[in-house]
């Protein structure tokens, strides 16, 4: 598909608005793309767009009214209805497109297009009911393994650990007897991910891979260049350009890896794939010459791609949960770290409120 | 003065809503502070604003309601009338304080000033009539001399040069019969201006010496650093922060001036000031640590100053005027060129549509 880029002063539609949705529309407003955001209730992103609707996300009325709206559409998270997506599609071009949001929301999907393009992931197997499940332990899947819900799983949330066969009931009432998925537990060395965006003409730009540390399932720092061999690193960039082509995807891909084993033995465990801009990626404001999010605005106005290139010897951001950025007098008087914040005015326990990025060591040399 | 800084989620007021507030709005979005835009008529800031007021600068009811809504407030361009300023200062922080517009808006004042901390002008008189503008060519004023409006000039507006004594009739003609001064013509070798900030304890944080070009009376191009001898350069920092000192300045402030003479003869003629972020001091946005609307967010809201160092062996900054903007699409495709966008509609001749930054050389070593 080529298509013609869209101008300046065009106005990009963004379903959700998070914190995602308001550095997009940052980002937007630098390139002189108007920003319209629709979500089912005010977020940070409402006090920096444009224009702003409150609607349901499965009100189809309203959806079709915003459509009428915006030039082209994108959205900031991956449990928008695969419907919305693909009503929105019929009046203007939604980038990334209904399917990538349909693969990323379903882990069974989305394991299975790992496999098909020839990536690694943990053994699997569909569980639909606890009969089923049992079964499957029955037979000898090997534990601890997780037991994950297909569908709206985030965070650590829809997921739990199994060490015993016995603990099969508990487990599928624990997340909600919902379709699942049963994964073998990965032995990780560390968790890495690909952030790259692809462009209408189908060109992609990764970003370097970025080394990952979790905290109670939420991201708590991105070091970049991530800890893992160069070839390693290639491969984790070439599966990522696999899964963009077999999306036909436009715009911004998150890809998370375990790398496991070391040395020759180095290799990738694709985890999930997110089809937007991704926390893992937020190092790239301050530390890459484009940031994700403007590559990902570039790439949904149908824009040329920045430069991607990393410009610190190595790069590090830190999330602010909750009270963490109750820090905040502090941290901004803390010379060369950069501190954004995201307006949400409830700092509840587990909340992304912020982040701060850091640069290290002696800048790259520029292209020009 | 020493105050409290304003917490996050805290409303900053911005009168005007150029690309200057735009910018400023972007700046505070980041740090996770909501802006409320209000000017007489909508404008690029307003699509990425909290809230947004369109009320005339004049109406004091209007302004009253205004300081309701807001924390602290500061302004994007000098001609904001003082008493709106100072009505404001009754409610809420005003950074800068009136007393820096009412200088910044009337050349008399400012020269006088100038003189005052001891930084050298232009020879100049005061001009009130047509008689007078005579009586002072006829006294031997140096020619060629330039005619300014005392206030209301920007961009060449408001100013003419006199060749010749016959000339004063045409020329008290042409800049509206306004209280004016003659001012000596100055032959420079080059302009340069410096950007600092100044927090609300006082601490001045002066981004590097920058030198512009410019073209029918528009800054085209700016680079940093400016060409002028080490010394000449911390010369214009020290006068920078005298009129920073003498004005009690929270918030950015740009001193412009003229470098003349070469070698051990170089010295610096104070042109003007400008109470506000600057277009010269846009290059700051990529090329140093913190940008000058960051900065001027940060004093505004009484925060820490954040460390000014630029980042790249040189930065050049170019203007977008009028059509330059339409190259969009070449401009976004140049590798390393960071584009700049307002978002106004109408391309006018004269008009600045955006910039673009690229960035030079190895980048500096980082101070972490």
């Amino acid at each position: 598909m080529t298509a013609r880029p869209l101008p300046p002063g065009s106005t990009i539609g963004i379903l959700g608005a998070g914190q995602l949705g308001r550095m997009l529309a940052l980002a937007a407003a630098r390139l002189g793309l108007r920003v319209h955001v629709y979500a089912d209730e005010p977020g940070p992103a409402f006090d920096v767009a444009a224009a702003k609707t409150v609607g349901d996300y499965t009100d189809l009325a309203a959806l079709e009214r915003f459509a009428g709206h915006i030039d082209a559409a994108t959205y900031e998270f991956e449990n928008v209805p695969v419907e919305a997506a693909r009503l929105l599609a019929t009046r203007v071009p939604v980038r990334p497109g209904a399917n990538a949001l349909e693969t990323a929301q379903d882990r069974l999907l989305e394991k299975a297009l790992a496999n098909r393009i020839g990536a690694e992931t943990a053994a699997y197997a569909a569980v639909d009911g606890l009969d089923g499940l049992e079964a499957r332990l029955k037979a000898g899947f090997a534990l601890p393994a997780v037991l994950k819900t297909r569908r709206l799983g985030y965070d650590g949330k829809g997921q739990i650990k199994i060490a015993a066969p016995t603990e099969a009931e508990a487990a599928w009432q624990a997340i909600g007897r919902n379709p699942a998925i049963l994964e073998a537990f990965v032995g990780f060395r560390c968790e890495v991910s690909v952030i790259a965006a692809r462009g209408i003409d189908g060109a992609l730009r990764a970003f370097d891979v970025t080394e990952n540390e979790h905290r109670d399932h939420i991201l708590h720092r991105s070091t970049t260049p991530a800890r893992v061999a160069p070839a390693t690193a290639r491969e984790a960039v070439t599966m990522t350009e696999r899964f963009a082509v077999a999306l036909d995807y436009v715009g911004v891909l998150g890809v998370e890896f375990f790398a496991v084993g070391a040395g020759a033995d180095e290799r990738l465990i694709v985890n999930e794939i997110a089809p937007r801009v991704h926390n893992s990626g937020h190092w790239t404001i301050e530390g890459a010459r484009t940031s994700q999010f403007e590559q990902h605005m570039r790439a949904v106005a149908g824009w040329p791609l920045g430069a991607p290139e990393r410009v610190a010897d190595s790069v590090e951001m830190f999330n602010l949960i909750g009270a963490e950025a109750d820090d905040w007098a502090r941290l901004a008087a803390e010379p060369g770290l950069a501190v954004h914040l995201y307006g949400k005015r409830e700092a509840r326990a587990g909340r992304k409120m912020g982040h701060v990025t850091r640069l290290h060591g002696r800048n790259r040399q520029n292209p020009s």
